[in-house]
C-alpha cells in the first residue's frame, strides 16, 4: 500500500511500531539460542499471521495457540506445528481432529484422568493417536498437576498405554507477572523450570515417554539463568511488550511496540482534562498497573511520534472517551494548550495481549513515522 | 437456521435469552410511553441490526451510536435517524458528511466554541448545514459544558450565526452506575433532566433554537419521577442488563438477557476451583461490580438453563481461562462433582457493553432452551 501520515489515519487505530517489534523478536530468539532452546512464540497476543512470520524467520520454531480458531488461522497460514496450551474440553476433539486429519501436527492438553481417559476413547473411536502433553503446576496459579503429585503418572499411563502419543510436560508461571524484581524472577523461573524437568524425570523414570519440556511466560523467559533440561520455551508479549512488562522490569517504556492512536475531542480544563476518542473499547478494561509500582491508569500518554509525554496517563476511561490528566492528581489548567482539539497522541498499554483483541487490524509504522501496512488481525473461537 | 441445542453450540460463545430481552425492551419503551418522550436506544450495547429492529417496532425512534462505524453500519440497515453521542473531532467531519449526503440524518455534538467553529467552517466550505447538538455537563463525570456556563451560549452563538441547525442539547448522568438507592437515582435523574432544561431554556431566552432536549442512561431512564421539559431519553445497557444494573438496582439478576456458555475445562480440588474454557477474553476485563455491592468477581454463574448458582462467581480469569469457585472465598472440595468435565454452565457479566464486545455474534436461545438463530454484530470504528 502507499504510506499514510498518521494524520490520515481514523482514530482511535492500533499502531505497531515495527522497529521496536523486530527489536523484541530478536533479543527472544538471541536469549533462546544462548539458553540452547526452541522458542515457540505465543500466538494469543498479536493473533497476527505477519507478525508470527517474523517471529518464524528470526527462527522460532511453530506456535502456541490459546483457542481452536487460533490453531485454525495459523495452520491456514502456513504454520503446522501447533501446540493448543489450554486444557482441551472433550467437545473439542473433533475439531481438533479435523485439523490433524487435514496435516496440522496440533498438540493438545490435559491435566486430569478423565480429560486423559476422553481423549484415549475419542482415539480409539477414530482410530486416531492425539499428540498430548500434560499440564504441571509449577507455581499454584491456574490448571496443572503438582510435580510430585501421584495422578501425574496416572494420567501419563491412561494416555500411553491408550494409545495416545505422549509428547511431555509444559508449565506455565502465569505468576511471573506478579514480580518485579531480577532476583524474584530469576527465583520464579528456575521454580518454573525446575518443577517442569521434575515432573519429566518422573514419567521417565515410570517408563513413560517425555521428550519435550515446555516452560514459559515473557518474565521467566526473560529472567532464567539456565534452562537445563528444558527442550523450548513459550512467550507471547514480548513481541509487542506493554505498560505490565515495564513495571516488572523485563522492558522499558521505549521497547513497548504497540500503541493507540487517538484524538483529542474536548477539555475539561477546570479540571485538566483532555478528552481524547479512545475509551476503554480501545483500550479495554484492563488495569493491570493499578496494584503494580507505577499505575498507568488504562495508559501512558504519549505525542503522535512516540515521545512519552511523562506527566500525563489516562486516567479514566468510558466507552468511548478516555480521559487524560497528570498522573499525580494535580490539574493541569493549560492542558488545552497542550493537547487543542483535534491533536492526536499514542496510547501504550497496560495490557497488549487485551487492548489488541479491541482493533481488526494493525497499522505498520516504519522508521519515517508513517504507516506502510496494515497486518489483519483475528478474534473469536 | 435449524434450532441447535447448548451441547451443540463451541464454547465460549454469547448468549441472548430472546424472551428476557424482548420484557427489557417492553419495559423501557413502556416507561418513555408514560413519560410522554420519546426513546433513542443507545445501540453501543448491541451493536447489531437485529436487535434495534426489535427496538424500534417497539416504538423506538432512531438510534444513539458512540462511533461512526456504527453510524455507518445502522444506516446501512435502515436506521436513518442517528445522534452520534460523542463530541465531534473536525478530523471525522469529511465522514459525517458523506453520510450526511448518502440521506443519513445524523446529528452530531460539541461541548466547545473549538469544536463549534471547526462545524461551521467545514460546513461553510462544503456549503452544508450540520445538525448539532450541544453536550451539557450535569454530573461532572465526563464531557460537557455546565448548564449555567457561559459558554454554553457562545458556543449556541457560533453555531447558529454560523448556519449549523443548532438542534438541541444533550446530557448523561454516567455517574448513575455508582448510586444502588431508588432516592439516590431519583435525584440523579433530576439532577439530570433539571440541567439539561435549564441549559435549553437559557439559549432559547438568547433566541436561539433549542427543540431537542435529550437525557438518559438506564438508571435515571428507569428513574426518574418525571420528565417535564425532556424531548428523548437515550438507554443502551437495559436491552440486556447485566450484574452491575442487578447492583444498582433497577433490574433483577433474572432480567439478564446476555450470558456467555462455558465449558468445564478442569479443576483444583483443593482449592475448590472448577477451571472453564472463558476467561477475559470471553468476559472482558470489566470488573464492574468489585467496588459495589455484590462483587460478582468476572461473573455469576448459572447452570447451562440459566439458572443462578448462587455460591459460584468467575473469581479469577485468565486470557482463556476462568476460575469458578464460591464468591465467599471457602473452597467445595465436591466442586468437580457439580461442574464435571465436559459441563456447560452460563456466566453472566458484569458489564453487558464490555461482554459482548468480544463477541462476533449472539446465538439466540428461545424458550426451549435452544439456539434458534445467529445475530451478528460488529466492532471497530
Amino acid at each position: 500500500m502507499v504510506a499514510v501520515t498518521l494524520t490520515d489515519i481514523a482514530t482511535p487505530a492500533a499502531l505497531v511500531d515495527e522497529a521496536r517489534m523486530m527489536r523484541n523478536i530478536a533479543r527472544m530468539q538471541s536469549r533462546m539460542a544462548t539458553h540452547g532452546v526452541r522458542l515457540r512464540p505465543h500466538v494469543k497476543t498479536p493473533k497476527c499471521i505477519e507478525v508470527a512470520r517474523r517471529q518464524q524467520a528470526a527462527g522460532a520454531c511453530g506456535v502456541t495457540v490459546s483457542t481452536l480458531k487460533e490453531a485454525e488461522e495459523f495452520f491456514g497460514g502456513g504454520f503446522a506445528d501447533v501446540l493448543y496450551a489450554v486444557c482441551i474440553a472433550p467437545q473439542k476433539l473433533d475439531r481438533v481432529l479435523a485439523l490433524r486429519r487435514r496435516g496440522c501436527a496440533l498438540s493438545i492438553l490435559v491435566d486430569s484422568v478423565a480429560a486423559a481417559q476422553a481423549v484415549v476413547d475419542k482415539g480409539r473411536a477414530e482410530q486416531h493417536a492425539f499428540d498430548v502433553m500434560i499440564e504441571v503446576d509449577t507455581d499454584g496459579h491456574r490448571s496443572g498437576v503438582k510435580p510430585d503429585d501421584a495422578i501425574l503418572l496416572d494420567i501419563g499411563a491412561v494416555l500411553h498405554q491408550g494409545g495416545a502419543t505422549l509428547k511431555g510436560v509444559m508449565t506455565h508461571a502465569g505468576s511471573s507477572y506478579a514480580l518485579n524484581t531480577p532476583e524474584a524472577l530469576q527465583a520464579m523461573a528456575e521454580q518454573e523450570r525446575g518443577g517442569c524437568v521434575r515432573a519429566a524425570e518422573r514419567l521417565r523414570t515410570a517408563g513413560l515417554p517425555c521428550l519435550e519440556v515446555s516452560v514459559g511466560s515473557t518474565p521467566t523467559a526473560l529472567s532464567a539463568r539456565h534452562l537445563d533440561g528444558v527442550t523450548e520455551v513459550r512467550a507471547g508479549v514480548y513481541v509487542f511488550f506493554d505498560l505490565v512488562m515495564v513495571n516488572v522490569g523485563v522492558c522499558a517504556m521505549q521497547d513497548v511496540a504497540l500503541s493507540v492512536l487517538t484524538t483529542v475531542i474536548g477539555h475539561q480544563p477546570d479540571k485538566g482534562w483532555a478528552i481524547v476518542d479512545a475509551g476503554w473499547m480501545a483500550m479495554s478494561r484492563d488495569r493491570g498497573t493499578q496494584r503494580q509500582k507505577v499505575d498507568y491508569g488504562y495508559g501512558a500518554v504519549c505525542d503522535a511520534n512516540g515521545r512519552p509525554l511523562s506527566e500525563l496517563v489516562m486516567a479514566e476511561a468510558n466507552q468511548e472517551h478516555g480521559i487524560v490528566a497528570r498522573r499525580d492528581g494535580t490539574a493541569d489548567p493549560a492542558i488545552a494548550d497542550g493537547l487543542p482539539l483535534g491533536t492526536q497522541s499514542r496510547i501504550l498499554p497496560n495490557h497488549a495481549c487485551a487492548t489488541a483483541t479491541q482493533f481488526g487490524d494493525y497499522r505498520v509504522i516504519a522508521q519515517d513515522g508513517a504507516a506502510h501496512d496494515i497486518w489483519r488481525r483475528f478474534d473469536g473461537w
